[in-house]
């Protein structure tokens, strides 16, 4: 284990977080806040990130194994000094609840612990919603891009950090692969921004909710998130929150002119059609709701889109609606997205290769000499793929069920434990009964509150840095 | 497809059946009862047996085509005539009502539309119980160890028909593996009737309750299930519950002496220490509902036990446990016993042969160049099962899933459904909300109670002979 490039690198992020809370702090002093909190932890942050920096790798060697763990302790280091100004601001006075609002931001959850988010000051929303934009592309992809003299390996750390089965590289370099990401990630957010202005939000306001978006977060400002807004801004923000959980290659291959190889894509057909599918029939269910049609098309995409992308926002409070639309909600948790988009859940690709993998099976049982490849749009998906989504696909059972067993000693029921582990891992936000889009996350314990904070962890990483740079194994072979 | 040699099946199957209903027959008779609802029933099983049974196959040549569907309509075909007592008796009056108990009943589920059954005649419960019975050990099975000239692609039926990931013939001819099954599942029956008539029950019950027990089904004579019975008749049946939630084989080594194989088999040693440990858990947990810690533990035992081996009898109302005893029993359906016993549920091996092919996976993901093999009690297991089991896993999520969503029609809470969904598919029986174990699926729609009945079958026949006999491909391919 390369334990001098894992710290140096740790260095590098915690210098970025001093970076980004920049940010926040801005924001305070033009609103005439207080940002000494801000100061304080940029300091922290400054010291601590150069104390780790200084430790220089003898080789910039990283294999999967480095990759892995520096993703995990980029996380949780990042969270842990993103929940000081929370809590030295006393705005949230529990550092436990302020690690569980961080975590549930930079993992794009949105599940909050603030009974009354319209108190809070200007600077520390700002902040709370950055963490989102900030954790939807992720840290380490940022630190790639930035990183002047970058090697090759670098990608196994882009891996660690990056959703989906399979992580492409768009260009032959790593670090314009990063570059590109982010550039067209910060494009889709100064659109969304413009176009929310443009209505009536404020720029305070525009920046905030697309922030939000665009990691599929789902911090908002108003206790009621997004439904007093108007038709238009709620329109705005179904349709990016849309674009953000589409795969960001597809936009490479737009801006590159390859439209043939967008319009095979069988993810983005499969997620256009759930969309459209979905709040047909939610729009049919709930239509007694709603005054006109308009009404019941608008706020069912708007729900479906914001739990298909995992993002959160809220315009209507779905936990009253009847069991039937509740059911459709419940079960778009766990899709998610598309692979590589800033969206959580298993990943639209990851469902597409297990129907097809079935369906291959059961022609074998029927004529066991025949032999299928699984393919995806035209190319062949290889064994050690098909193999990793299905160890993934059990991995994610057997953890929705041990966050649900470790809830389920808080005394709360049955249906706000289960939609809490699977609305956490899916980093969605909220969930049913006593958690639904209307509540929030203090009814449970400190101690449930850290299950479903690494919950959120294990979800937006996908598992393996978490699971691995806590398994024994990782760091006793010496390799 | 060789269509004569399943119409000849079947025409076994369909006069097998009318030998069954002999025993009721002969209830109804010994306890003065009318009996011509079952005469009548018999009267038509013989009359579509033998013309079934005319249509002679040209060849006995059976493939695993042929077996899947020869299972399917099997157990279709045993339902539907099966329900004809309760309808023609008038004791369940509706048809969709007597084939859903009919269906429950065969696959051992023991879900009932009954609102009670203490009024219901000796003969009908005696059917009941029994049909849990002939389900348990499978009704193939049972004809292929009648069956005199049994050729060796019979192993296509069983297969089709016996639960876990892989079935062993015990002897090289399938007729004397399936004859050795039925013997020791009589020997252990007829076991638990002794027992059970030892203590305070009649013969009658005992032979009623035994049935239930031995299938793993769950229909008992009393409202309160086994509530109001003895500390002794409780012991028993936990006992018997767990004897029958074994793999089969197992008993089979021990008449054979071959005790060395049953010590190393993981699955048992698994199933033993869940049991041991969720009975602690549970008795620790619901202590303050108990007088003495006895009682505790028995009726810890008896509620893990039971959902364990998906049988479903009760002495408690778990429902009304607290939410983290629920949890347990919740997680606790989807396991069943072990592969080769009349447990439902997704089976003790499967279960380990995914969580060694993950550890197998993430070690790989630490160290890309060795390969270890999925091993389980010392044998390798190979690459065909490792892809069925995933390939089961996947679907047995979708069926859930499905389930879970037509249900949602009917209107009732969250928690109805998603327990009515699992324990339904996993054929336990009772589940949470408005199907408690005092309560039963009368809630539901007939169009509910279809759906539900399609998911026992899945879940008894292990999903591929329903799946593929109504599937497309298997009718149009010529081969």
């Amino acid at each position: 284990m390369n334990y001098r490039i894992i710290f140096n690198t740790l260095g590098k992020v915690v210098w970025a977080e001093a970076l980004f809370l920049l940010l926040p702090t801005a924001t305070s002093l033009i609103y005439g806040e207080s940002c000494t909190y801000f100061l304080i932890t940029v300091a922290i942050a400054l010291v601590l990130g150069t104390a780790l920096y200084l430790i220089k790798p003898k080789t910039d060697m990283v294999f999967a194994k480095e990759g892995f763990v520096i993703a995990a302790l980029t996380w949780i280091i990042m969270s842990a000094i993103g929940a000081l100004p929370f809590v030295i601001s006393g705005e949230i006075p529990s550092y436990v609840d302020a690690l569980f609002e961080t975590v549930s931001g930079f993992t794009t959850t949105g599940a909050s612990t603030v009974a009354n988010v319209e108190i809070m000051s200007k600077g520390i929303l700002m902040w709370r919603s950055f963490t989102h934009w900030i954790g939807g592309m992720g840290v380490l992809v940022f630190i790639v891009a930035l990183t002047r003299k970058s090697s090759d390996r670098s990608i196994h750390i882009l891996r660690a950090e990056m959703p989906g089965p399979s992580v492409d590289k768009l260009v032959p370099r790593s670090r314009d692969t990063a570059k590109i990401l982010y550039l067209i990630y910060m494009a889709l957010t100064v659109s969304e921004i413009i176009f929310l202005w443009f209505g009536e939000m404020d720029l305070y306001e525009s920046i905030v909710h697309a922030f939000a978006t665009a990691g599929t977060g789902g911090f908002g400002i108003r206790g009621d998130s997004i439904a007093s807004y108007s038709a238009y801004s709620q329109w705005v923000i179904t349709a990016f929150m849309l674009l953000f959980g589409v795969n960001f290659n597809l936009y490479f291959l737009l801006i590159a002119r390859k439209f043939r190889y967008i319009f095979k894509s069988t993810e983005l057909k499969v997620y256009l059609f759930i969309t459209v599918f979905m709040t047909a029939l939610i729009t049919i269910n709930t239509s007694n709701l709603f005054a006109n049609l308009h009404d019941g098309i608008r706020t069912s995409a708007f729900q479906v889109a914001s739990i298909l992308t995992t993002t959160g926002f809220a315009t209507a409070d779905f936990n009253a609606w009847s069991p039937f639309a509740k059911t459709l909600i419940f079960l778009l948790m766990f899709v998610g997205g598309c692979a590589g988009s800033t969206a959580g859940g298993m990943k639209l690709s990851r469902l597409i290769i297990i129907v097809k993998r079935v369906k291959n099976e059961l022609r074998r049982v029927l004529h066991p000499r025949t032999y299928t490849l699984v393919k995806l749009d035209g190319k062949r998906v290889d064994d050690t793929t098909l193999h990793s989504v299905s160890t993934y696909m059990f991995l994610y059972m057997f953890i929705i069920a041990g966050t649900l067993f470790l809830l389920s000693f808080n005394g709360l029921d049955f249906e706000t434990n289960i939609s809490a582990a699977v609305s956490c891992f899916n980093n969605v936000g909220p969930g049913f009964s006593k958690i639904g889009p209307t509540l929030n996350y203090t009814v449970y314990s400190p101690f449930s509150k850290i299950v479903l904070s690494v919950a959120m962890l294990l979800g937006r990483l996908e598992i393996y840095p978490i699971l691995l740079t806590f398994s024994f194994a990782t760091w006793t072979n010496k390799e």
